[in-house]
């Protein structure tokens, strides 16, 4: 077995030195995007905003000093709303955060019963390792930094997007093109601090804990699982609280804006309508940038944790070791260059253009990736090397861990694409749905439960090939670093992804500014293509969740010490089945949360109309802070049960019943989740895109079934406010559930396998 | 170990001797039916249609002779729709069983090369067994009399359920107890013959048999599970066939009827009534009478299975052996009693008696069977006994297996209960999901979907209770009995499950006959109690699939020769979670083919509608035929690819990926296809009763959400038509995929396990 071609000291400079590059160059496509100015011009009128092209309002007219004061004002609000409801969530949250740092440093201190003395290692018994209280300190330690590394995440992501939205709608007098490029700045300004800062805080935790644990890395890297603890549960609170916010608010505002008053969607007199825009802030952009976060950190972990027991680990062999971190860092080299091509290679001329040009960035980042993959396995990795396989150790070849890590960026690429041919109106599975809409709201919604069903048969068998090939080749590693390549283009996807949001926003910026039609449609234009890639990227951060579990969940078996998870004995079945059936238990509360907090949206809004004179007709302002509360009480008191769900589930599950009825909740949840996620997404995302289809009527048939208001219309309105809750809270929420549980039990495997079962013990 | 108390002489009799006394109930309960006279009746004013009592029409003046003549004539149509689209269906379908047949015997034939010698047996290698070209060939007489015995059921369900239904419209004249108790002694009719059938073709089958086989019972058992096979197939084509058939018929008449011209449900102006109620009789009736024989079949040979390679087959003890068909020959007896609870010894006074009298039938039923499960369980049983569990014999005692019957037999009721609370109108769920329809259809069908999803979680704690204690104390055995036990008092099951379609036509034909709507609202109370049995009889067929086909998984892994099914393999979990995601493909196509012949019939109702002069007015009669053809040819032309998907996944796994991966693929389907199952019908089924809870406005709340052509109401029409495909064709079509998959790949163990997993080998 040869050693690996990078040195120890190359790979301890790489590492950071990518990860500063990210920051530096989102650092760059921020200025870019604030040279687009929120405050008039003076009187030069060579020097419109920066630029010198034509804007519509002059064109049509209409004042611009007005405009740009609105929308500064617009953003504004939007963004203290936000912000303001972040800290609300964050208080709540770090509540939480404290008592179960408290809970894992009990749980997992009793293991040894809180000795300070030196123990046996678990793996390798020949060795002696730090003692179980120090795994729990530790362990305690970085679950805290994955928390605040998430949140963090989240809270610049919506930051980002609050300084982008405005600055869109202005440059959408201009182009779309102009818009598209401020919009995927924004959305690239987030991926790439998201990519890079997860990666440093890793990196540099590694290293201090090494401090201490010198090279006892099995200690080590199990304490860092904690990290992936911390990300996730963080992004489950922000997706549910973030999803339940964002959806109480939209469709209360859809129910009577569009449905009774038959006023357009972020008409500024409907008072929902602030609390709209804040939950896109809230709920799509910090919730999902937790959410990919969260995976990213917990493939890495389960990738680090295999290791560091297989002959990286015992040989400290430490390029080998941060093979998972070189393949992170080589992802925000490549997924810089593929950002230039939309941004200054290719320029989008028209509507037609925005679409294929997403598209291409997915395809371009998989193509360089992998070539970037190939680069990083031939040279951090020795030629052969054994992996960790439930107790044996496995012979393993550099090329089959380049496969591996191929075959999930691949993978991606595939869930993708089906994604949005499933989601995409430019296709004909969302052309029929809109279709279905011409015999009424029944036939629709029928369509499009069919096609999300539907949408769910490639992307599992992409999934099962991924785990056939990576699970056959290196076992869990294979698993966990699959899950990796899927996320190695992470900065390019978060881009795409929150590019949508930011275009969302930047439509209802654009009708509550009053600013001209012909800039709603451009904007609208930018929206349908983000719909879809809010589709994709929710693709993405299902199946790379899938993959991430399934790791973790073999981390968890080998750590708890069982050698087969027989699904033929009573007390796996059992877990295998209410595992299941969990995701459904999961998605009835954060439906009916829904639900009930847009009832109570209705009828505040209703209030509102009725009791407030002269708002329909504009003359008075709506009381928009009444609504935002409605959504922030909602969101706050309603992610706590399904938070619980997942959060006790393994910890009553493992505590009472035993490992082996803890793996079997974990396989069933994964198995079943993964099919309820992807179908809720696509569904979500082919209602939208049905509706967003006959209000652009940009074909015969298009035309057939519009105009706004026309009978398919309303239908199609029907379909996407059923969708949202789907899309947008129970089905994003579900990959969290799969990958929190499986962590969960990983970091809680060693009071679990020492103390667990209690139920069957007695 | 002691022998049973029960001779073999007497089980010899019992179980023949309790079939005919069901064969003879049923015969009585049909003589009591057909009292009801469809003709009219002469000058004798005192003897109206047999009884004395004062008629609807006769207060209100309307003219006896015609409304029966019209009743007589609307029922003929239906039951030469229902007899000539079987004919056509059965007509498909038997090509498929000839040629299935075909390749069960080639398979299994080729299994020792179509060799005619005795063989070395499986389980007990010093003995001889009959050749494997014998096993192939009487598996295919008994999957041959297995379907046709299944076809026979679904076309006796449905001959008697339109003798009944105009019977219960001229009864409900009278009074509505009157009109319940003919609706439910045709029920009791065909659940009694169904029973008592099923139980009789499969004890005579084992005896013909046991002529060749002699002593060789493991041999025999095996080609007995054919049976299951046969019935189980021919359910899946029933159940979709008709499920599509009756739902794009129901529809596209609600679309335009109740939606676009405001005529009210079943109108004789509208085309696709007929069709309308055909379909009840051929979906609801002929493939539920299909589908629960099926597992009543299968659940039998599971554990004759199981049995003949425990110590009962080893040392031929007869009485032991037919411990399952004992268990079911009391349950007809318990069944025949609890029946005369709801004909002979108590009333119906009032609308409101109807729910209790059903549920009363539940409870009663399975209080008697527990009496019975315990006589049969100590007569029958030896004290102690061993069971076959994958490799090893172990010791169980008769009082476990007590416990083993009654624990499916009590969850079976708690199934029922939870399902009665989540799908009648008298409980806070349905009426909450009626109250969220103020807000319009989008608002409906969140709730109704949370509602569903929640509906799960009490069923499959149930489920996994029953598989924990039953597979604890007597392995695959006990699991498999656990099912019998559920389906013991089938009778009583498929009595108050029948009713539900029969009172639905019953409404139709009052429609259609012009009859007074005080007849329809009596119909109307009827059929409303019908849409929770209806929910709770396919809470039973899931709940006992689910038990089924574990067992049935069981027996299939101990004859394919494997000992683990560890999910931590790569082959078991590419088929774990490709195997969870089939119920989401079964449903996109069934789902998909009831949508698309919808919009057939929608503009084949249009168009009529359009077309013909006078149609509106009454004056011109509709062209029914179009409608009936439509429905026809798109459920033969749709019922093929989902059936071809599940008769084909496990032919195809098991002989190219092997046993390991099927195994996987069966435990994935099982465990998410239940909750879709569950789901899916409790969904579609609190919708109906939301619509219904509206219409008839009995409560305060009620009526500030109607009357009929409210907002609500229109949203509540909505939601009951999304929610028709998912209970009455995707739904419970679930079970039998489930079902069917399990008992194909243990009819095929043998091949797979000579000649599977090609792939592999290659």
């Amino acid at each position: 077995m040869a050693a690996a071609l990078l040195s120890d000291f190359a790979t301890e400079i790489i590492i950071p030195v990518c990860a500063v590059i990210g920051i530096l160059f989102s650092l760059i496509q921020w200025a870019l995007v604030s040279r687009v100015k929120l405050t008039p011009n003076g009187p030069s009128k060579n020097n419109k905003n920066g630029f010198k092209d034509s804007l519509i309002e002059e064109e049509e007219g209409v004042n611009e000093h007005n405009v740009v004061v609105k929308c500064a004002e617009i953003q504004n609000a939007i963004s203290e709303g936000a912000t303001s409801f972040l800290f609300t969530e964050y208080q709540y949250v770090g509540i939480f955060m404290v008592v179960f740092a408290i809970l894992i440093f009990l749980f997992l201190g009793s293991v040894e019963g809180f000795n300070t003395k030196s123990q046996q290692c678990t793996y390798n018994v020949h060795k002696k390792c730090k003692p179980a209280l120090a795994t729990a300190l530790f362990s305690t330690i970085s679950f805290l930094l994955g928390a605040i590394t998430s949140v963090l995440s989240g809270f610049l992501g919506m930051k980002i997007a609050t300084y982008a939205n405005a600055r869109t709608t202005l440059e959408a007098r201009k182009s779309v093109g102009k818009a598209f490029i401020v919009a995927f700045r924004s959305g690239a300004v987030m991926g790439f601090l998201l990519a890079a800062n997860g990666l440093l805080v890793l990196y540099i935790t590694i290293n201090l804990f090494k401090l201490y644990y010198g090279d006892d890395w099995e200690g080590l890297f199990e304490a860092i699982t904690g990290y992936g603890l911390g990300g996730s549960s963080m992004a489950l609170f922000g997706r549910v609280g973030g999803g339940i916010y964002t959806k109480a608010a939209d469709v209360g505002a859809d129910l009577v804006g569009k449905v009774e008053r038959n006023i357009p969607e972020d008409d500024p007199r409907n008072p929902a309508v602030i609390a709209d825009n804040v939950g896109d802030n809230v709920g799509d952009i910090a919730g999902m940038g937790s959410d990919l976060f969260g995976s990213y950190a917990e493939s890495s972990c389960a990738a680090l944790v295999v290791a560091s027991i297989s002959s990286f680990g015992i040989n400290h062999e430490f390029t080998a070791m941060c093979y998972p971190l070189l393949v992170s860092s080589i992802g925000i080299i490549v997924c810089l260059i593929t950002t230039l091509f939309a941004t200054d290679f290719y320029e989008i001329k028209a509507v037609k253009d925005i679409e294929p040009s997403l598209k291409y960035q997915l395809i371009i980042s998989t193509f360089l990736m992998t070539i970037g993959i190939a680069i990083v396995s031939f040279i951090a990795l020795p030629s052969s090397f054994t992996i960790f396989n439930f107790g044996v150790q496995k012979v393993v070849h550099n090329w089959q861990l380049f496969l591996c890590v191929c075959v999930g960026l691949w993978a991606g690429l595939i869930i993708g694409f089906v994604t949005e041919y499933y989601t995409s109106n430019a296709y004909s599975p969302v052309q029929d749905v809109a279709d279905s809409c011409r015999t009424g709201a029944a036939t629709n919604v029928i369509f499009g439960l069919a096609l999300g069903y539907k949408s769910v048969i490639i992307p599992i068998f992409a999934i099962a090939i991924s785990i056939f090939v990576s699970f056959s080749f290196a076992a869990m590693y294979g698993i966990a670093v699959a899950a990796l390549g899927m996320l190695s283009t992470i900065a390019t996807g978060l881009a795409i992804d929150a590019y949508g949001p930011i275009s969302d926003n930047a439509g209802g910026i654009a009708e509550m500014a009053g600013m001209s039609h012909r800039i709603r449609e451009r904007t609208d234009a930018l929206d349908a293509a983000g719909n879809t890639t809010a589709a994709i990227g929710k693709g993405f951060a299902i199946g790379s969740a899938a993959l991430v579990s399934l790791a973790l969940f073999g981390a968890f078996v080998s750590r708890a010490g069982i050698q087969v998870v027989d699904v033929l004995t009573p007390k796996v079945f059992i877990g295998l089945i209410v595992g299941a059936m969990l995701p459904y238990w999961f998605s009835a509360m954060t439906m009916k949360s829904v639900g009930s907090a847009a009832l109570k949206m209705v009828e505040e809004v209703r209030r509102q109309f009725n009791t407030i004179p002269g708002l329909m007709d504009g003359t008075t302002k709506p009381d928009y802070a009444t609504c935002v509360k409605i959504s922030t009480d909602a969101s706050i008191k309603e992610m706590i049960p399904p938070g619980a769900l997942v959060m006790l589930t393994p910890l009553i599950v493992g505590t009472f019943f035993g490992v082996e009825t803890l793996s079997g909740v974990l396989a069933g949840s994964l198995v079943s989740g993964v099919q309820v996620a992807i179908s809720a997404s696509n569904t979500g995302g082919a209602w939208d895109n049905a509706k967003k289809y006959i209000e652009a009527g940009a074909s015969e048939h298009a035309l057939t079934l519009g105009p706004k208001g026309s009978e398919p219309h309303k239908a199609a309105v029907i379909g996407d406010t059923i969708g949202d809750p789907l899309k947008d809270t129970s089905g994003p929420s579900l990959n969290i559930l799969i990958k929190l549980m499986s962590v969960e039990s990983l970091v809680f495997a060693p009071f679990f396998a020492a103390h667990g079962g209690l139920l069957f013990k007695l």
